[in-house]
């Protein structure tokens, strides 16, 4: 079955905002085996809603409209979509009687235009809204030759997630084929796009059932996998099969197979190996300790970081020699282990971080480019460093740094 | 005139991927004068395609078709249009001829898969893509009884960016009538987003002709301004009418009058007063100088950070005496001001930040609840302490108490 997503609202046409609803419901209706042929977005204007809904209605089995429910004149997609479907409206005295409700509650008086949410098309069942005022509705039957099922929704993200989950994930699933849906999401540190795809196209093409997505960011892949089936052990062994001969291929390049990001890994074999880390930060400005303490709970582990960015509080707070950055300069293999050991002796912690670069756009030389970063380890057996030349910009430069550095606390650890 | 952006790819019908292109091109189009009235997302189909581009050649004048002029079988929009549009492809030896240099600049013979990318649709006008090798097409004229401009560009957003800008606005703007657009927008720091309607809703609804967006995100409000007039001293000077307005209402709430970050106006601050900066924070775990240097040039003004999560680190590194944290708790005013202060000596910079809070989602306890959060700013005259009660998850709280920080800067410094 096919489905077609509507957004509905003249701010989204707008450039400041876009529909990110609709990933959600994409994500859920792929999980029932159901796949979204088209996404549209169309702005407050009944003439275009209409119209809109006229062509999803010739074209789609499944539709859900998001939005264009609330109270005001431009709220029209009860009335569009019930024109496009030849069918009347009718005010539904149960919802005018629970809006009303909901406004003394909050000790208010409804106004007179909250009403129109009550309006039900004939033959819709009402689906309850328990985070806001505008009720949605269901309407499942032949359209034409054609059974459809036509759903409206609130746009609000918090409205429509809860909504989608209680009131219509099970409604749909009794209308669908039994189908299962088995994902697994491998995720990759610092490897190249194209690097990465050589390794692992031969294999998952092996996989003809298995969808296979790639997205690539700044030092980290995703491998999305995907198997339906009408079987759930078969899709799952199908992904978990493929997964397997992934992690073989790349090896310990994979930090994550259940989603978590760098951030929580990082933390996770802190915390296993009772581990203490601090961090001391030029170029990456404190992006580092940032995403370390994102982590709830990462106080058991993160004991403190340092933003050293002029050369004296390099030496005042993290110990490194002057002579040092004098002899190589602040960008330097060997200043970057000075900072990782000196953050750790100040901080007492099991491991130390040093971050040194150039981040861009200014600052770079012949010898010393914008994107050249040093990143030190340092623990009771001794220092690492790594040298890594990135491209982009300032902040792609800090993002790859801060995920090399984090990778390497991984590595330390595994 | 209306128009109509269609995003074609397979991709962004998953749930991992939207478009975004269609933001950058609704703001040149409306800065032409010219409203989007749909956007469709379509996958790789290429019944789809045409049926999506003979419906917006129904409806709309101009319709901008986004992606699918690449070299694979998947890439369809070339021969979709053509079929929607009544007319036929024909292979231009130019293009061949400029895509076998360009494989041959590279060192790489040229699969003959990639000739395809030199079909053109007759009568249209071949756009060069500088970034990439799928050319754009550009056709304007009658179609049935009305003119239609219907473009074609590659999908990477560096590659339509680049084309949009250099071969289609200044042929968009000849087939227009001359409209011109003026623009401001207003930031506006640490204020409720009702709070601040309730104040600026009665001046902007004076203003009818100048259509005003109010978005609002953790600790920041923006106000986007836009007049569409056929006189751009008129259309200017109705923004800026309003802009006074607002800014009088607003007051020094408002910190940026250009689109410049709070992360710039306070470096723009620390800069013109020739005053420096140095941060102790516990709570946003090192955001507040992540943020400071993210801005190219900040070590002119940045000194230095500290990331102060263990009590011992509090008293180490920033001089918090142990004796107050034992008395007032970490999470106090008095450990904010000595965080603040502390670290402005120790870093030696004519301005310090304290923070200390409970991000949450553990940690909080009735006196102390999860969204407390005091900042403290210090500086030769002494030291301000503020102390806010954030809503929301970790991540918003942390945002928020970072833009409380920065906007003290700014306030000192104004």
């Amino acid at each position: 079955m096919n489905a077609e997503i509507i957004a509905i609202g003249s701010e989204l046409l707008t450039p400041f905002r876009t529909d990110t609803n609709s990933l959600y419901l994409t994500e859920k209706l792929n999980q029932l085996g159901v796949e979204v042929a088209f996404k549209t977005i169309v702005g407050d204007n009944r003439e275009h809603l209409v119209s809109t809904a006229k062509l999803a209605l010739s074209r789609s089995e499944i539709m859900i409209f998001m939005g264009g429910l609330g109270p005001t004149e431009d709220d029209l997609t009860r009335e569009a979509v019930a024109e496009a479907m030849g069918l009347t409206l009718h005010r539904d005295p149960e919802i005018v009687a629970a809006l009303e409700a909901w406004f003394a509650k909050r000790n208010s008086k409804m106004s007179a235009n909250n009403a129109k949410q009550g309006d039900v098309i004939t033959g819709a069942v009402v689906l309850h809204n328990p985070k806001g005022t505008a009720p949605g509705q269901w309407i499942a039957g032949k359209y034409g030759a054609h059974e459809k099922i036509v759903i409206l929704l609130p746009g609000p993200p918090h409205e429509l997630k809860t909504m989608f989950d209680q009131e219509c994930a099970e409604r749909l699933r009794a209308k669908l084929p039994p189908l299962f849906i088995a994902t697994r999401v491998l995720k990759v540190a610092m490897m190249g796009e194209s690097a990465c795809d050589a390794r692992v196209a031969p294999i998952y093409k092996e996989y003809a059932d298995v969808q296979t997505t790639i997205l690539a960011g700044a030092g980290e892949i995703e491998l999305h996998l995907r198997a339906r089936c009408d079987d759930l052990d078969e899709a799952q062994q199908r992904v978990d099969d493929l997964a397997g001969e992934l992690e073989e291929e790349l090896d310990d390049s994979v930090f994550s197979t259940n989603g978590e990001s760098l951030d929580q890994i990082a933390g996770y074999y802190l915390q296993m190996r009772g581990a203490t880390v601090a961090v001391a930060e030029s170029c990456t400005g404190g992006l580092v300790a940032e995403r370390l303490t994102s982590v709830p709970g990462s106080s058991r582990y993160f004991v403190g970081g340092m933003v050293v960015y002029s050369n004296e509080l390099k030496a005042k707070l993290a110990d490194v020699p002057p002579l040092l950055i004098e002899q190589y300069g602040a960008v330097s293999r060997e200043v970057a282990a000075a900072l990782a050991e000196g953050v750790r002796d100040r901080c007492n912690s099991s491991i130390g971080i040093g971050i040194t670069g150039v981040a861009g756009p200014t600052g770079g030389s012949p010898e010393k480019p914008v994107g050249l970063v040093f990143h030190a380890i340092a623990d009771e057996d001794g220092t690492d460093v790594v040298e890594r030349h990135y491209p982009g910009d300032r902040q792609r430069v800090r993002r790859f740094a801060s995920q090399q550095a984090l990778d390497m606390i991984r590595r330390k650890l595994m």
